[in-house]
């Protein structure tokens, strides 16, 4: 498939997701123009604010290739990933985002992707959320071992 | 139990993870002090690049209390949330956070915490990762459903 046959694909599905009682986003993951995975938004109908449509179809792509990283695949998204789903994608080592709507265009509807966004650049003392930083000594053990221990799964 | 006790079980949960061969963080979620949910990190166990000790214990409360909303509870997280975290704690309405390590202390020991903020808050033509906008257009019919829809769940 092309990219724009992809993207095709993830914007059908945001729309499907509307009808469905989903939020208006969907997402594939492609590897060499073949589908791995495709999802769309079930924050609602899951009752899991994590369940955005990237979220979904990283979740679906990692269990069909059992492997947490999807280096060589791309993400198609009908909209531009939120903070959360930029960071899933990072995590997930996907090479290319491609995407369609904007935070822009998502914050006209209602959604937070604009505010999150503008929060996470303010240092954290700035930020709306309060944050607090508690017990940073009794914190540094764990990291302690994980440099420490031999057999670790690096990710 | 008091924060100092709530983190404190949160750093238990780090140092276990390390032990059971997880990643070095933990989580817990509490609402007037009681325990909602807690968890550790769970990428390589799971095959999952979106496990992160937050987002389970996320995923966790939210399950327990039937709700994607947690609004009044706060979460303790042995480190400071990545952007994904960051964004989910966002999405779920949690009232505050509390942290030990920090970005840069997680960096230290490999983790792309840190790489990610700072690409996070670049123009999406000046980052690492490719991006590419892709059909905006034909993208902006779901967004035009969902204004419409007179029974939609916001969320």
């Amino acid at each position: 498939m092309t990219k724009e046959e992809l993207m095709k694909r993830a914007i059908r599905l945001s729309e499907e997701s509307v009808k469905n009682g989903g939020g208006p986003f969907g997402a594939v993951i492609a590897r060499d123009g073949e589908i791995i995975s495709e999802a769309s938004n079930s924050v609602t109908l899951d009752h899991d604010p994590t369940a955005h449509a990237e979220v979904n179809a990283i979740r679906k792509a990692c269990s069909a290739l059992n492997s947490f990283d999807l280096s060589g695949c791309e993400i198609y998204c009908s909209c531009e990933p939120c903070p959360m789903c930029f960071g899933a994608i990072y995590w997930a080592r996907l090479d290319r985002i491609y995407y369609g709507n904007s935070r822009k265009d998502a914050a006209e509807i209602g959604f937070d992707d604009d505010f999150i966004y503008r929060e996470i650049a303010l240092d954290p003392s700035e930020r709306e959320k309060k944050m607090e930083i508690l017990l940073p000594h009794e914190a540094r053990k764990a990291f302690e071992m994980w440099k420490e221990k031999s057999d670790k799964i690096e990710y």
